[in-house]
């Protein structure tokens, strides 16, 4: 997986000394919600900094992008570099690491890193989400050697092999349409009886013979030696084999939120809980795009949540 | 005022026969929340028909957006043109008019338009909203003979001309802005003791010698003979007048939910009332963007506001 990164002297303002600083925002992540609460901090002259280990959060595990109004069509590569572009336009301290956990004192925030801590009078959480796994026997034995989550990345791996893609949803439809174009067979293997993603993407799955559609079955082992040589699944109660080189696990995605410990409050799906300005429970501390519990997980949607909780922080910021 | 609209020949899918027709979802509104909407309906393929004025809502009012992620700087022309292609990709009927009221029935909602009534199972209002107006003597008289609501449209005609903006946000800023490269003079009127947009703004209109900021002013009447001579104001309780050919009036926004009446549930502005799925308070009626509650109103917020009123409205169509 490519990272782009914004070249750090291009972006670091001159005075480099972070210690001691409170900064009016720090913002956490830099997926699209992320990288929008970076270009609206940056034009309200917010004193901010971002902590992420990566740009572009799930854009850069995206094959084609058509959805992003105003991009009728664009890879996630090249989506991730219009949002890098745009940020390289501001000057703003980037540390590319994780969080370990947040800590308040008062009214303001101490992020800790594995390097420094970090003193914030607010917060915007944009952390994003990770692909599940299937938490099957096989699978972390044989992950990137045949097991994968990233169809962009690894689908040129499989190049006239036999895969399996499992999951009934609209990442599942992506890895599967990726493939066809590369694999010579792919199993698709849907837990339910229906097709969960747009219909658009389903006409296209099932109107190709390399596909084969398996309704209501569960993949429940991934075998090989070195490399992934078949996987076991139980179909309506049949047991049955399939002969594969690749296993795509395309089942749905956690929020990452693990760090968070209970900082905010979290729903059961573990993703942060926001109010229609995208504040958090804790005063001061907001929350934007697939960690937190706005209703769908889609690039313009985090955007536009990134947007509103930089301004909430300004906000918020003005009055205190 | 340029409006771009899709040839509708390649929009219209070739049975054009709308009468007995019942949409899916009926679009109301082609600004940056009903263009998502429109992608997003599209890809779930539904049957859907637009009703709107015009293409790129109050983007087209705007000189240039630098805050949708993705595109750095770009005109709100070409940024409209940008929606405009995304929208031509796919097959739709559009109507080019207003909407006079809206009635229930059942299930099913009619939209009565001038021209027919339509049909749909669900609808999504997405209407804008439009600049709202000093209401004082002489701005109706001169509307258009000086007095104006549309930088974009309307700053070039006042090459070397002395002008007044009224207001103190990012859109009176905005305003002047645009007029700081084309007008010899600009006085700002701004009601309270201070500016409300963006510093980086602030900063670049402080800094120009062409603009002379009047805090605590009130514009109390326009006043000319064929075109627009002089204001009056009141700074303070002390009468002034300005010496002006131009009056740009750039106080706000007011929803475009007039044509509602009663049908959805409004808040004290007349903002149509959402929850976080864009529901309003009638089932199977969704909204988005600026005609909505939704708490700061921006080009990537609408967008985002869109695509989750076009994902509600599939659920609720799955479900029913």
């Amino acid at each position: 997986m490519e990272i782009f990164i914004p070249d750090l002297k291009e972006i670091k303002p001159e005075d480099d000394s972070k210690k001691g600083l409170i900064f009016d925002l720090i913002i956490i992540g830099a997926g699209p919600a992320g990288i929008t609460a970076v270009v609206y901090a940056a034009r309200k002259r917010l004193s901010f900094m971002v902590i992420s280990k990566t740009i572009g959060g799930q854009v850069i595990l995206t094959s084609v992008v058509e959805n992003y109004t105003g991009y009728q069509e664009i890879t996630g590569n090249e989506l991730t570099n219009k949002f890098n572009e745009h940020l390289k336009q501001f000057k703003f301290y980037f540390e590319q690491t994780e969080v370990k956990q947040i800590k308040r004192e008062n009214s303001s925030f101490f992020v800790e890193t594995d390097a420094e801590i970090f003193n914030g009078r607010t917060l915007i959480i944009a952390t994003g989400a990770k692909p599940r796994m299937l938490n099957i026997k096989g699978e972390l034995e044989f992950k990137n050697r045949g097991v994968t989550y990233c169809a962009t990345c690894n689908a040129p791996l499989f190049a006239n092999k036999d895969v399996v893609v499992v999951g009934g949803g609209n990442s599942a439809l992506d890895a599967v349409l990726q493939l066809i174009s590369i694999a010579n067979k792919i199993y698709l293997v849907v837990r339910s009886d229906v097709l969960k993603g747009d219909d658009i993407m389903i006409d296209k799955i099932k109107a190709n013979p390399k596909v084969e559609i398996m309704f209501n079955a569960n993949i429940i082992e991934i075998l090989g030696d070195k490399l992934v040589k078949y996987v076991k699944i139980n179909q309506k109660g049949v047991r049955k084999e399939l002969g594969v080189q690749g296993v795509f696990v395309k089942i749905g995605y956690n929020p990452n939120t693990e760090f968070l410990n209970a900082f905010v409050k979290l729903n059961t799906a573990r993703e942060i809980e926001i109010d229609s300005n995208n504040r958090t429970n804790v005063a001061g501390v907001y929350a934007a795009g697939d960690c937190t519990n706005v209703p769908y997980k889609q690039i313009i949607i985090a955007a536009g949540e990134g947007s509103k909780s930089a301004i909430s922080a300004f906000d918020h910021l003005s009055k205190s």
